[in-house]
C-alpha cells in the first residue's frame, strides 16, 4: 500500500488534529464477517514436558475459556472498538515441544470487522497460559500475535502470507 | 530450575488431578510488590512514519490509557488471578523506526505478585496500537511480550537477562 | 428424548474431543425470542414476616434491580453464551409465607435464545434476597431455579409441565 | 433466633425506612474468613450418562472456571456486597447419577464475610452446567443452593446442620 | 406537555404499582438514532490556566477516552437501559477560561434511543476531568449535564432550546 | 491557592511531559477515609409531581441502587483511579418541588481518598433519575455535582463552603 493511500485511510482512525477516534460505521451495511488470529507462548521444553504429565484433563482448558470470554469483552477493553453481536468464538490450544500455540476465531453479522475480537481472545488465552506456568518459567515470552485471515466487509478477504 | 523443583512448584498452580487452580494465598503476608513488563508492535516503517505527522497531540495516548485500565481488570480476565489493590500502574509508549514498544509497570501491597497486571497492561496497550493502525497495516505483529523485572514476595527479585 | 437424539444434539455444545464450545449461530436467522424462568428462596417464616414490617417501600426492590442488571451481564458470566441485544427484561418478586418467589422474563430479536438471561436474572435476584436476609437466616436455601417457558427459534415453544 | 433478635440484626441490612442498605464495615477489623457453599443441577440420568462419553477432558471444566470468575465479580452483581480481596476461590464439580453437584469455597482477609462469593461461584457454575446441557434437557433444575459452612468474623463458625 | 399526556407516557417507565421498569421494545423497529449531550466542569481560572502549560500533548485526552468507554458501559450502569450496538461515539473536550466543556455524541441502529449513552459519556468525561484536577481545586463543580439534540425514533427530532 | 503551589501539586497528576498519570500511592499509609458528594436533577415541577402518585413503593429506588453499584465500579470507569476496598456506600434521594437531590457517601480504609467513588455514585444515580423521567421531560438537567466533604488522608478535612 503506498503512502497516499495510507494517509487517506488513516483519516478514519485519527481525526484532523491527530486524536484517535472511533470510526463512524452508522452508514455501513452489516455483513457476515470472520477473523482468525494467533498467539504463541514460548517456554522451556521442560515446562512444556511437565504439562501433559497431569493425570486427568487438560490443564490448558482454562486458557481456552479465558480467550472465549475475553473476545466478548473486546469493546470494553479497546477504547475505539465497537460492541459487536458475536455469533461465534473459538479458541484452540496446541502444545508443541517448546511453545504453546493458540488460534482464535470470531464471527459476527455487523457493519465492522472482528479482527480485534480474535486477537483479544488469542492474547488473553496466551496470558492465561503464562499465568499457569510462570512459577516454573517466568522467562516465557508471548510472541507472534497476528491476524491470520479475515473475511467479509468492504476490504474483502485478507490472508496473511506465509512467514 | 531442575525438573524436580519444577514439579513441586507446579503443585501450586495445578491440583493433583491436573486441573488449573487459584493458588491459596490466605496464609501469605502482604508485601510491597512491583512488576515491569513489555510488549512490542512491529509494523511497516511507512505506517510508523505516518503517525507523528499528526499536527497535535499523541495519537498513541489511547493505547497508554487502555493499558492502565486493563491492568485494573486483570482478575476479571485471567481466571486464576487474585484481585489486587493496585497502588500504581504506568504505561510508556515509545515509537521507533519499525516498531512501537510498550513498557508497563504495576505495584501493589498484597500477598501475591503483580506480574499479570503489568503483562495485561502491556498486552492491551499493544492491541490498542494494532487497532489504531490496522487499516494501514493489517500485517503488524505483536511480539516480545515478557516480564522484565519483578520485586517483592518470597521468590524475591527477578530480572530478565539481556537477550 | 432418546439417547441417539441426545447425542446428535450434544454435538452442538461439545466438540468431538469433549470440549465445551460456543455454538456457531452465524448461519441462523434472527427471530423474536422470549424466556421465562423462576427461582425460589426458602427461609424461616419469621424472617419473611419481618420483611413487610418496614414502614416504607419494598425492601426487595434491590433484588429485582439486581436481577435485571444480571440479565444484561449473562454473556460476561457464562462462557459459551452469545451477547444478545435484549429488548426487555423483567423480574417479579413475590413474598409468600415461607419463601420468596422470583420470576424473570427476557426477550430479544436474535439468532439464539434468551433462556440463560432469564435464568441468570432469577438467580441473581435470589442471591440478592439471600444477601439481604442472611444475617437473620443463614440457612435460607435457593431452590427450584428452572426454565418455565420459552418461545421463538427453531426448537419452538417450550412449556414446563406442572410439577 | 427469636423475633426481637431478628429485628435488631435486621437494622444492619435495612434502614429505618425499610430501604436495603450496604452495611457499614468501616469500624470492623479485618480477619481471616472462609465460606463454603453448594448448588445442585438435577437432570435426566440419560443426559448425565452422555457427558462422560466424551473421549477427552472434562466437559464440565467450563463450569468450574465460570464459578471461579463469578466469585470475583460478586460485588458487581449483588448491590449491597462489599468488594473483597479474595485470597482463594475453588469450585469442585461432581457428577452423580441424576445430578451434578457443585461445591465452592472462598477465602479473604477482610472486615466482612465471603458467603456471597461462595454462593455466587456455586450458582454461576450451576447455570453454566445448565447452559451446556439445556439442548438435551431444558427441564433440568438448579436446586439446593445454600451455605454449608463459614468461619471467621464476629458471628463465628456456622455449620449447616445435616438435612 | 400537559399532565395527562405525561401520565400516559409515564406508564412505559413505571408499572401500575409504581415500580421502575425496562421498557419493552420487542415490537419496535430499529432505526438510525443519534444523540448529543454536554457536561461542563467549572473550576478556578488558575487551574485551567495551568493545564495548557504542559509541554506536550493534551492532558485531557484521558477524559475523552474515559467518555467513549463509558458510553459502551451504559447498559451495565443504568439499570433500565437496553444494551445497544453503538455505531459511533465521540467526545470533544474544550478548554475555556473558567470551565471545561464536554460534548458527546452517540449513534446506533436500534429500536430505542441513545440519549443515555451520550449523557453517560459526557458525565464520565467530566468526572475524569475532575479527577485530574481535584488536587488543585477540590471545589470544582460539574454542571449543565443535558441532552442537546436527538434524532431518530418515533418521538422524532429533539433540539434543546437555547438557554 | 497560588500558582506555584498549584504547579507543585500538579506534578502528582501529570508527568513532566504533560501526560495524565495514576498517582503512585505505594508509599502512603492506609487510613480511614470518607467522602460525601451531591448531584441535582432539575426538572419540570409537573414531572416531579407525577412521581409520588405511584401507588406503591419508591420509583427512585432504582437510582439509589444504581449509584451504590456505580461507586464500586469507579476504578473501571475513571482511568487514573485506584481500586479501593470500599467499606461503605450510601445514596440518598430527596424529592423537592422542582428537582431531585442525590447525596452519596463512600468510605474506605486505603492509602488514597474516595472522592471519586462518592461523585460517581451521585452522578450515576442522577443519570438513572434522568433515564426514568426523560420521556416526560427530556429537558431535565443534571447540575451541581460536587464534593461536599471529605475526611482522612494527608490533606485532612475538606468541607465545601456554603454557596
Amino acid at each position: 500500500m503506498d503512502r497516499n493511500m495510507a494517509e487517506i485511510k488513516n483519516l478514519s482512525h485519527f481525526d484532523q488534529t491527530g486524536r484517535a477516534v472511533m470510526v463512524d460505521v452508522s452508514a455501513k451495511r452489516e455483513s457476515q464477517r470472520t477473523a482468525r488470529a494467533q498467539a504463541v507462548v514460548r517456554m522451556q521444553p521442560t515446562v512444556i514436558a511437565a504439562l501433559p504429565d497431569n493425570p486427568k484433563g487438560d490443564p490448558l482448558e482454562v486458557a481456552r475459556i479465558a480467550g472465549i470470554l475475553a473476545a466478548k469483552r473486546t469493546a470494553d477493553l479497546i477504547p475505539m472498538c465497537h460492541p459487536l453481536p458475536l455469533t461465534h468464538v473459538d479458541v484452540q490450544v496446541t502444545v508443541l515441544a517448546d511453545r504453546i500455540r493458540i488460534e482464535a476465531t470470531a464471527a459476527t453479522l455487523a457493519p465492522t470487522g472482528v479482527e480485534m475480537e480474535a486477537l483479544t481472545a488469542a492474547s488473553l488465552a496466551a496470558l492465561t497460559v503464562y499465568d499457569m506456568t510462570k512459577a516454573l518459567d517466568p522467562g516465557a515470552t508471548i510472541t507472534d500475535i497476528c491476524l491470520l485471515e479475515k473475511t467479509g466487509g468492504q476490504s474483502g478477504h485478507y490472508q496473511r502470507s506465509a512467514p
